[in-house]
C-alpha cells in the first residue's frame, strides 16, 4: 500500500500518467506525427514499453550509456540526441548500432561524421543512422547552408546513412506566455522545414525533421514538414511545465501532475515540522521549492542535504511526526534521476515498482 | 587510465584524499576525541574502511538504508543521524541491531523510543542503543532539562540503552568568516557539554557527546567533555566548503580539493564550448556554478539537465570538441549521489573503480 512504502520516494498516480499519455500520443496520431518520447525524462524501461503501447515509434535518450540500458530491455527506435564524442564511445555507439540498427545518432561536425564513418566500417554490416543536430542556441550546426553541406557530407562516406534533421530548441519549451513560445518554436520549425527543402532540393532523401517538448508540441505538430515529435516531460509534469501557461493565459493544463515525492515528518517544533527529504530528494535546479500536496497554507523550504522544513504558521491541519507528506517536484527529469524505482499507484494500490533502470546513466 | 573514464564522471585524486584523512585522523587523535566521519558525504564502503584503516571508531550514516548498506559492506560502529519514524522502519532498525548491535540510533521525542523499545523486545537478543538528539535549528530535543528528562526515560524502558548526545548543529559547518563559527559552535557544544554533566549528576552515564563537522573540527575538538567528531565533506572538499574561510581569513585552506567531476566537450562556436554535464552532472544547491580547473578565465553556466556553457571569451587557451574539462563542484555531497562510481587515480592512472553503494540510499 501507498503509506508502506519508506520515504523519501516517488510515487505516480497511474490514472493521470495514463491519462497524460493518450492525450499526447492521440494528438500526434490525429495530426500524422510520429511520436518519439523523450526517455531523459523518465529512464524507466516500463514506461517505455507503455509508450510504444500508445503508440510511439521509438525513444529518445539524451545520452549513449541511456540508449544502451533501453536497448538491453528490448526498446526499439532509439534517437540519441547528444554527439558521440571520442574513440571510446564511438566504438560503444557502433556495438549499439550492430545489436539495434535502427538507432539514430545526431552529429554537427564532419570529423565527429568521419570518425563515425572510420568506426563503422571496422564491423561488419553495421552502417549508422546520423542526423544533423540543429542549432538553436545550444548544440549544432546552423540551419541553411550550413546543415546542407553537413548532410551531403554524410551520404559521400562509407557506413553512414543521412537521416534527417534533430532540431531540438531546449529553449523554445519554457518561453512563456504561450504567444511568445507559439513565435519561438514555429521560428526555430520553419527554419527546420526549410533546411529539409534544401537538402531534398539537392536530390537527398531527408526522411525525418524530430523535435519538440511538452511545452511546443501544439505548435509543431502543425507544421507541415515536420515529421515526428519528441516530447519527455508530459508523462510526469513539474511545477515548472505548470508555470509556462497554457495558450488561455492560465497555468498549462494540457497534462496532470502525475509525479509526487513522498516524506516523512521526522521531527515536529511550534510552527514547524522537518520532513525526510532535502537535496537528494528534489532537484534543485529551479527557483521555487517543492509544493506541499493537500496541505494548504504551508511551505516547503530547503534545510540540507537530508531535510526541509514545512513552515506551519498557516496551516489548516495539524502535521505530526510519522505523517506522510506528499509533494509535487519544481523539476521532474533530474528529480527522477535521484531515484532507483518509481512507485506507480492507482488509488492506495502499489501496480508496481519500475526500475529507473537508466538513472546516472549520463555518459 | 584517467582520459579512458566515460564522461561525465566523479575523480578522485588519491594523494589529496590520502592527506586530508590523515590530517583530520591525526588532528583528532592528537586531541583524544574519537572520529567518526559522516558517510552521507561519500555513499562508499571503500571509504568507509579507509577511514577505518586511519583510526576511525566507526562511521555515521544520515539514514537508516545508507547505515544498512555501510553493515552489509562490514563497516562497524554506525550512528544513524536521522530519527527512525514509522513501524516498518523501526523493524528494519531492529533488524540492523541484530546483526549490528554496536548501531546507534537518535531520538527526539518520549512516542519514538517507547516504539523502539516494543519492536525491540520482539526480536531476542536485541538492545538498542539510543543517543539523544540535541536541537539547534533543526531537529531534536532542547539541550539542558528537556534532554536530560528523554535521557532518563530512555533508561527506565525495557531493550533499549541510552548511548548519549548527538551534538549536531549543521549551521554551524558553513558559518564565515572564522570567529562567527568558532563562536556558534562553542556555544552549541557547551550546551551539549552541560547537557551531559546534568544528565551524569542523575546518576546516568553519558559515553557520547558527538558532532562537529569539517567547518568546526579544531574548534569543537578542544572542547573538554566532547567525546568524537564527525565530519563528513573533509575527504572531498567542495566550492562551498573552500568559501567559509579559515582563520587567517583567506580560504579554508585545511584540507585539499581532492573530488572532481570529468566532462567532455560535445560543441564549439566563437566563445563558446558545450560540455557534456548540466543539472544531472552536479548538484545545483549552492549560489554558485561549478569552477573548471587549469582554465584560466573560462567560467561555466548551467545549460540545463545534460549541459554546460563554457565562456571563453577570455580563455588563456583554445578549447575544442572533445577535450576533458575537469571541475571542482559546488556542494560535494549531493553531487557524489548522483554518480555510480567514484575513480580513484593516482596522477593519470586508474587505482580503483569504487562503488557508491549507498547512493539513493536517503530512506
Amino acid at each position: 500500500m501507498r503509506d508502506d512504502i519508506p520515504t523519501p520516494a516517488l510515487l505516480l498516480d497511474l490514472g493521470r500518467f495514463e491519462a497524460n499519455v493518450t492525450r499526447m500520443a492521440t494528438h500526434l496520431r490525429d495530426r500524422g506525427k510520429a511520436f518519439r518520447p523523450h526517455a531523459k525524462t523518465h529512464k524507466c524501461p516500463e514506461i517505455a514499453r507503455r509508450l510504444l503501447a500508445a503508440g510511439a515509434v521509438g525513444a529518445c535518450t539524451a545520452r549513449l550509456s541511456e540508449a544502451e540500458v533501453f536497448a538491453d530491455h528490448g526498446i526499439p527506435g532509439l534517437l540519441v540526441t547528444t554527439a558521440v564524442i571520442g574513440a571510446p564511445k564511438i566504438a560503444r555507439a557502433v556495438e549499439l548500432a550492430a545489436r539495434a540498427p535502427d538507432t539514430i545518432f545526431v552529429v554537427e561536425t564532419e570529423q565527429n561524421v568521419r570518425e563515425l564513418s572510420e568506426a563503422a566500417a571496422r564491423v561488419p554490416g553495421v552502417t549508422l543512422n546520423l542526423a544533423v543536430d540543429l542549432y538553436f542556441g545550444r548544440t549544432g550546426v546552423a540551419p541553411g547552408a550550413s546543415a546542407c553541406d553537413l548532410a551531403r557530407f554524410i551520404t559521400k562516406q562509407p557506413r553512414v546513412r543521412f537521416a534527417g534533421l534533430q532540431s531540438y530548441d531546449g529553449a523554445a519549451a519554457h518561453t512563456a506566455p504561450f504567444d511568445a513560445r507559439r513565435t519561438r518554436t514555429s521560428g526555430s520549425m520553419k527554419q527546420a522545414v526549410e533546411t529539409r527543402r534544401l537538402i531534398e532540393r539537392d536530390g537527398i532523401e531527408c526522411p525525418l525533421v524530430t523535435g519538440g517538448s511538452t511545452g511546443t508540441y501544439r505548435i509543431d505538430s502543425e507544421i507541415e514538414g515536420v515529421t515526428e515529435i519528441q516530447p519527455g516531460s508530459f508523462v510526469f509534469m513539474d511545477m515548472e511545465y505548470a508555470a509556462i501557461g497554457g495558450p488561455d493565459g492560465t497555468e498549462y493544463r494540457d497534462f496532470a501532475q502525475a509525479l509526487t515525492v513522498v516524506t516523512t515528518v521526522v521531527s515536529r517544533r511550534p510552527g514547524v515540522a522537518i520532513v525526510d527529504g532535502g537535496y537528494k530528494a528534489f532537484a534543485t535546479d529551479r527557483p521555487f521549492t517543492p509544493v506541499p500536496v493537500d496541505l494548504p497554507g504551508v511551505t516547503y523550504a530547503w534545510a540540507g542535504d537530508e531535510h526541509g522544513r514545512l513552515d506551519l504558521s498557516k496551516a489548516e491541519r495539524d502535521v505530526r511526526v510519522g505523517d506522510r507528506i506528499e509533494f509535487v517536484p519544481p523539476h521532474c527529469d533530474p528529480t527522477v534521476n535521484l531515484y532507483d524505482v518509481i512507485h506507480a499507484l492507482r488509488g492506495d494500490t502499489v501496480e508496481g515498482a519500475w526500475a529507473v533502470a537508466a538513472r546516472g546513466k549520463s555518459q
